[in-house]
């Protein structure tokens, strides 16, 4: 098993704020850009039998709902703090050394609180693996979480 | 997929020295001391789809040869510094925010260097897969490698 991306860094214009995550930084997340509320980092940093990204997300940025189909996906965070969410649960807020396994099929989403926030995200292999993109956690929605 | 351990962790008596690695430290690692020269820790830190797990190695404390079966396995080092070493090749120092890939088939090992090193370690899921242990890395093999 193999993903289709490449390991060689380009480098990137941030901003002088932008932190120096464990696992590194990588590139501004263009690809997924469009499911994400403001601007996240993306650094492959595994491709063999098991796809490792180490995500960093800028303050108050966060990803839709979404749904992995096939396999889910294990959250190992590393720097700063954030939020995961499942649908009608209340939101848990993440630490470094703390561990999210994201069950296939269950709609969730997970960004920063309100300063960097960095987690490795790791694909159970699965055949036909696939994710399903929601709406937008709503500001309204998000800013809740801080009151 | 689901491993056969239990999430209890257990209060352990350890050296007023022993770290405070970034996923903690775990328990000492009983099942799998056979194979290690000195002491080492483990802190299963997920069982669901993806086998991972916590390890971290006293100074000067290594595993003994060994060869992945089926899967290979991948390290994710967060503390301290190591080595990874596969036959016949020279060894790698290792530090936080290294990653490395270890195919099946290849035999290898890995270990603290003089200081306290942890790494995460991912098993990559196979049918059949199985680790087969080897001999000891000598303390004359060892010792070269700060030359």
């Amino acid at each position: 098993m193999k993903n289709n991306f490449s390991f060689v860094e380009k480098t990137v214009q941030i901003g002088e704020s932008a932190p120096s995550p464990l696992f590194g930084l990588g590139e501004k997340n263009i690809n997924f850009g469009k499911y994400f509320v403001g601007q996240s980092y993306l650094k492959p940093l595994n491709a063999e039998g098991v796809g490792i990204f180490n995500v960093t997300f800028e303050p108050k940025c966060r990803n839709f709902w979404h749904i992995h189909r096939g396999g889910g996906q294990i959250l190992l965070c590393t720097d700063g703090e954030g939020f995961y969410q499942e649908w009608g649960k209340p939101a848990r807020r993440l630490h470094p050394g703390d561990v999210v396994y994201i069950a296939p099929d269950v709609k969730h989403w997970h960004g920063a609180a309100d300063v960097w926030f960095t987690h490795i995200a790791m694909e159970v292999p699965a055949q036909n693996s696939a994710t399903e993109w929601c709406e937008p956690v709503t500001d309204l929605e998000y800013e809740k979480l801080f009151k």
